[in-house]
């Protein structure tokens, strides 16, 4: 299909959807949802056979993607999402009077969203990018990743069906299959006004550019991955030396490794570095080499891993063994904290079931590792109360490091919720103000308008004086219902 | 001042001032106003004698600044500008138990904030980029204006008076002057988080170019104007056409025309645009040439009418007389809608007082217009009330032009309240999903991030289960307090 025709249809649909109220939304995408339930045993082998990943992983990809995709039709169909917000006319004001303003969120229009490998399903064609999208009003073209096709397509397919058993326009959403010049066509096209993107630093700063450098430039939001650092302090690793070894590896190789919120950095106390080194290589020791998404991947993996072998100051507590290439083999190298510093390099993401453990002597050189920390998704702080309570200053600054900080369990394991926040400073993404992962995810595809003096009868449902959805509202400065 | 020492500083000033409790913040804010206030007298003579603006508007100016700063002191006293949001623990929850998650906005880090002329109080040294940043939580790095210097240093005097009084670090504000390598240098500093701007296209494009190249993008918040057109509908213009050709002359030649919201462009019907033209001839007659800001934007602004009157696509009605260079004088150019429309030169924003008044044929030609317009900061609809039933589709196209749309009155004089959107898409704005003015431009400088299974003794405030600050908050998706 030619570039242009396909962007004309999304923004005609566009100019309908978009005023279609938040109930329709709403129900447009359960039925996407149930949709998705339906084909569950025609989906499911697809991903499996395209991603590698084991087949009750994915029933709980499909789970965690129609879980999404209600919880974004709750949000639309309550509606109070769109921060309305009412400053009455003041006619009597002196020494001017004030005019009637009313703003609230509109969505952008439509949006180009790009499939991430590593989720088929929640992070893909019908996954929380695109779906956050729709339920703002932006129609989506849609770039498939090209290592899971075949899930693409039937997934592109329910969603259609979902389109259709909704009367609504067909161009809602676009499925464009190819490569790196097609995915950059799309971030081109004029018409498209928005990119999100889950995948590499290289690949999301490459849109980034890209879209910066349009005649008018469009916000990219790129979630590109981090290290999650794990901070040990010595009481709480002491106590529970070998649970957090446990849950630590569990973690590092969920998955073969291949989240973006996987620890691959762990900063330990030097007097009790060997006994959690122990503990952790005990656990590892039942952890089986598994296959990756797909051969490029692994192969980066091991190239990472290879250029990393090529560095002295790192100690290697476990050697990855590429024998069967596919395969990704849990490696684990040590550092000191002194070394480590040194040079940026070691705070590169490898994607992979990687970690390096950073030796730490005191904790002014924690102080030191967290000004140097790059901008990450999350970090996670293992202390006890008392520990805590010493490190205010510390955790003051992990806090400017990141987008979430965890006092308990691991990084793994991204809740959809209302609270999440998935994104964090740069690299780990683009921008360090949205999320990708739950409720707040719509607000990337709006943008305020405000409307003055206008008729009660031309106003949006959200915005009228007898509030006919019964949403929260901000009036005069107060909230209302 | 050494840059890297002044950045450090306002780092070390933001580890400690973005833990103040909001009433703090608040309380400063306040006192700032006060401090300005005080020194009313001082100040307003600065500003009338570089501006070339009439005591009377730099007095209102004046009101307006510290209007706006203390509905920022109100908004972080109140507190529940944070976003607060929180879902609590689930711990029987199946098949896995829920973390406690809890987010809400944080600061982002020390801001450089670039003064406008055509504002030197109410967008510039203690303008509202300023204020909503030291309200967000963020020190600010002022590059001054170089058009009204002495105002600037004396508005800073005031900030550092108010910081000194509130036993506040002195680097929460630095003033810094100088020319375009001295703001390049600020907005590439990697300690900066974000940049705020008000001024020209090409102004803005460069900042934001350069933002974007920095090894760690920032965003920037470049408000650089528009032509804010005006829809005149025939019903409405043939029943008041005295009266709108009253209020367009008026709007047209506030403040010399130096004004972000400037109506630079107005569609008219064929059939009337006689009598109207008319009726601003009139009401130009008595509009005397006023001195502009300052000898650049005065030449700017009869450069670009020169190159205008080379275009034999343009009748002009009134011609600007450029006698006295500093003083501003009216222009008005006539053009059919069907020329207006091949070139997008015609959109250019032209700073001061000159407007291009498009006559249209058809409501296809509207159509047209509208799909062919560039983002606005405001849009101005004149029409009775079946004439907009008749034009909904129009008004929804409208609506994907412009940050506020109005239906009465004219786009000067931005309300600053809870519900104003000022900023537009591109080019209007770099950020059309934020506003410069009113309370949702604090906004632009605060992330989301969030704590999970944070102890409640640590955790801020605004997130702790008894919400000592009263603030709303939303808990498992609902509002509440």
């Amino acid at each position: 299909m030619n570039l242009d025709n396909l962007f004309r249809a999304a923004q005609e649909a566009f100019l309908f959807y978009k005023n279609l109220p938040g109930k329709e939304k709403g129900a447009f995408l359960d039925t996407l949802a149930d949709t998705l339930e339906a084909k569950r045993s025609e989906i499911v082998p697809l991903a499996v056979k395209e991603s590698n990943l084991p087949e009750g992983r994915i029933n709980g990809e499909l789970g965690r993607t129609t879980g999404q995709i209600r919880l974004f039709a709750n949000l639309v169909k309550e509606g109070s999402w769109v921060e309305a917000t009412i400053d009455p006319a003041m006619p009597d004001r002196t020494p001017l009077p004030r005019a009637d303003i009313r703003r609230f969120l509109t969505p952008l229009g439509p949006v180009v969203v790009f499939g991430a490998s590593n989720f088929p399903l929640a992070f893909s064609t019908a996954g929380g990018d695109t779906i956050s999208a729709l339920a703002a009003g932006c129609p989506v073209i849609y770039k498939a990743h090209p290592a899971h096709p075949e899930t693409s397509r039937k997934v592109a397919d329910c969603i259609h069906q979902a389109i259709l058993k909704c009367g609504l326009p067909s161009a809602l959403f676009t499925h464009v299959e190819g490569g790196i010049s097609e995915g950059q066509a799309l971030v081109k096209h004029p018409i498209a006004k928005a990119v999100a993107f889950t995948g590499s630093h290289l690949g999301g700063m490459a849109l980034f550019d890209l879209a910066n450098q349009r005649e008018e430039p469009i916000p990219v939001f790129a979630e590109m991955g981090s290290v999650n650092p794990i901070f040990c302090f010595p009481r709480k690793l002491e106590k529970e030396n070998e649970d957090l070894a446990k849950a630590f590896v569990a973690s590092l190789t969920l998955g073969v490794g291949q989240f973006c919120t996987n620890p691959g950095l762990i900063f330990v106390p030097e007097k009790l570095a060997k006994a959690f080194e122990s503990a952790i290589a005990a656990e590892l020791k039942d952890i089986a080499a598994a296959p990756m998404l797909h051969p490029g991947i692994a192969q980066a993996y091991y190239d990472s891993i290879q250029f990393l072998e090529s560095r002295e100051e790192l100690r290697w507590v476990k050697v990855a063994d590429p024998k069967h290439l596919i395969n990704g083999s849990t490696a684990l190298a040590e550092i000191k904290a002194v070394d480590w510093l040194k040079d940026k390099l070691f705070q590169k993401e490898v994607f992979g079931a990687f970690a390096m453990m950073v030796v730490y002597q005191s904790e002014d050189e924690l102080l030191e590792i967290a000004k140097h920390l790059h901008g990450q998704l999350t970090i996670t702080v293992w202390a006890d109360a008392e520990e805590l309570q010493n490190q205010l200053f510390l955790l003051n600054l992990l806090e400017e490091k990141c987008g979430r900080l965890l006092f308990k369990g691991v990084p793994t394991g991204v809740e959809v919720g209302y609270a999440m926040q998935h994104g964090g400073p740069f690299p780990s993404t683009t921008a360090p103000n949205s999320t990708s992962v739950g409720a707040y995810a719509i607000k990337r595809f709006a943008r305020p308008i405000a409307f003055q003096d206008m008729p009660q009868e031309l106003l949006p449902d959200a915005l009228r004086d007898d509030n006919p959805l019964g949403i929260w509202r901000m009036v005069n400065g107060s909230y209302t219902k």
